[in-house]
């Protein structure tokens, strides 16, 4: 395995096959117990050859973030498409023109005001589009209150505007500031049965709502009963980071993305380690800083991917990264960690890390690596 | 100006020309009063106008931080260059691969094994690199401590490895954390003494060490003398940030890198108001949280840039940002900031945000927009 890798150049974002068919298995397998339909978020990856292990898999289709990621999807055969941010009025026409060429792509609205753009341009040019109305399950973002008068009002535009009313979704993102199943359970309970209830409160008031669609990593994989959903969006599952693992839904051999690094230089009196993968390569993400374990820019591995216990990489600038160890005392760091040797750090956030990178090297059991490009930008 | 700007979709990242070509006068002016050549540090823009624009105005050649940087640079023409992170072994073959093309290539080192290593490498492959000796001059990263034994020997090592030993180099780099423009005049002394005197000490042992490079941006903005240095090298001074905001260097009106957003919805009893400029667009760079004046992830302005005093990107998902105004009271957000209107968001961290998009957008003095690509990866 190392004959491969030690052939790439550093810093490279490196993804470990085996685990991620692992996870991607593992969330289809709950989901198909639940049954319910898995639809997985692309923004984590935004790589074709992650996607179709996905749908492989049995995903029944894609959520995307932008439009980008739907064009690439599309591109490729993939149809069935849900955008999951709420629509801004200026990217209609982009969407207009996914439609008309076949994508089947849902839009997502928590306002009146754009639930009217989306049926004005929808009359304008003669489109039935699909619609999504957000809930706001948590307070943590988006979404209309289950009270909220609004609710049906969004429901009636849509409606009587000849939109297609396509059902209701929620995303528990508070979900990442959890860290026991208990809360984790309670908060999936949560998130169901708001979103439940807002179809039912739409249904009720006359008009359709077929679909019920929640999610979020942890609360998909917390969750003990889904009744009333009819499908499930998660994300960050198929890679797994140190964040998830701090919330406490996934160990340490799931996860499947790290950041291939070198040894450039040494500060022996401050006992640091320096690499050539910085915040460039990391990315800014701190996401563990207010969590149970605070893992710094990552957590540092051997070049096999053997956790290195108390090695952290505690400060990065935009290419050099600072590995320190918890308990110096007595390492030689330069006979340790020698010049030109390498490491893999495992990131806080995989959607964070990946991006800044143009592709992936998979590794696969053997020790293989294929480059997977992924999407930039918008 | 509106009109064109208002064609983009969003989030697109705004590069305003008049300021830039604003901020790389006057830094370019200031180095030729001092007395010293300037050689701009390109890791900021990755972009071959902006780089056109700082050797148009009178740089030496460019700094860049990765190998990849001085591919593009050399592609387009540009021969002098210094890789200004210590070398990794495993890199000599690429950068040979330069150097043979005809890149005047610089390489750095701070490290005895390191030095050898560049020497048996040059050897074999009868190469003659031309190599810098990385100096620490604030503890805040990389590089060998004045009175440190190693300089000497490292020297003795590439000059008697038949390398051409160029010079000595250091960056302050904690000049970031100061605010005040008396601490920073000390730092830059301080940077400017030490390097001066580290080349000294290497002349005094017999060896070659003609130039001397030092550099951050703001000591090079607040040094007062740079006897006895040859080059500075700066980078973010071209689009400046609130980061340099913060320290003291620079005005509002020379914030020359900002995103467009759109407003996508409104939690009106918390007073968000919700964009499409999340941290996949601002980066997750919080560079200003512990400065004088926290910005969150962001200053929001009017899609013409005008600062909307006291708007902040208080916080980020991947494609959602949330702005919040500091006085909130009274204020109709869904009024004021209407669905499908637009803002620009000023970053912490020029250098992190850039390098979330493919390309910038470039507004000239009439409004004019053009499309510069930029480099992304390694």
């Amino acid at each position: 395995m190392s004959a491969s890798i030690a052939s790439l150049d550093t810093p490279a974002a490196i993804v470990d096959v085996p685990r991620m068919q692992h996870n991607i298995r593992r969330m289809q397998q709950r989901m198909d117990a639940l049954g319910v339909r898995l639809r997985p978020h692309v923004k984590t990856s935004k790589c074709l050859p992650v996607i179709k292990a996905q749908l492989a898999a049995g995903a029944c289709g894609v959520t995307v973030s932008t439009l980008k990621e739907a064009q690439y999807c599309f591109a490729e055969g993939i149809c069935d498409v849900f955008y999951a941010v709420a629509i801004a009025p200026g990217k209609l026409t982009q969407a207009l023109q996914l439609r008309r060429k076949g994508c089947q792509l849902s839009l997502l609205t928590d306002s009146l005001d754009a639930a009217r753009a989306i049926v004005a341009f929808g009359q304008r040019h003669n489109e039935r589009f699909d619609v999504w109305i957000e809930i706001d399950c948590d307070g943590h973002r988006s979404g209309l209150d289950l009270e909220d008068h609004s609710l049906l009002e969004v429901a009636r535009v849509l409606s009587e505007g000849g939109m297609q009313l396509r059902g209701v979704m929620t995303h528990a993102g508070s979900s990442y500031e959890l860290d026991t199943p208990e809360a984790l359970q309670a908060l999936a309970e949560q998130e169901r049965n708001l979103c439940v209830n807002a179809a039912q409160r739409i249904r009720q008031a006359g008009f359709p709502c077929p679909e019920v669609s929640i999610g979020s990593t942890p609360t998909a994989l917390s969750a003990l009963n889904l009744e009333g959903v009819t499908e499930v969006r998660a994300g960050v599952y198929v890679f797994f980071d140190l964040v998830m693992h701090n919330v406490g839904i996934c160990q340490a051999h799931e996860l499947a993305l790290s950041v291939l690094t070198t040894v450039i230089g040494h500060q022996k009196d401050k006992g640091w380690v320096i690499t050539d993968a910085g915040w460039m390569a990391m990315s800014r993400d701190r996401g563990t800083q207010r969590q149970q374990r605070d893992f710094g820019y990552g957590q540092v591995c051997t070049e096999t991917g053997d956790w290195i216990e108390g090695a952290l990489l505690t400060g990065a600038n935009q290419e050099h990264g600072i590995v320190a160890l918890e308990t110096a005392g007595g390492v030689d760091i330069t006979a340790r960690f020698p010049i030109g040797s390498r490491l893999r750090i495992l990131p806080n956030h995989a959607c964070a890390t990946g991006a800044q990178f143009p592709d992936y090297h998979a590794v696969d059991a053997e020790g293989g690596v294929q480059l997977w490009s992924r999407l930039h930008g918008w």
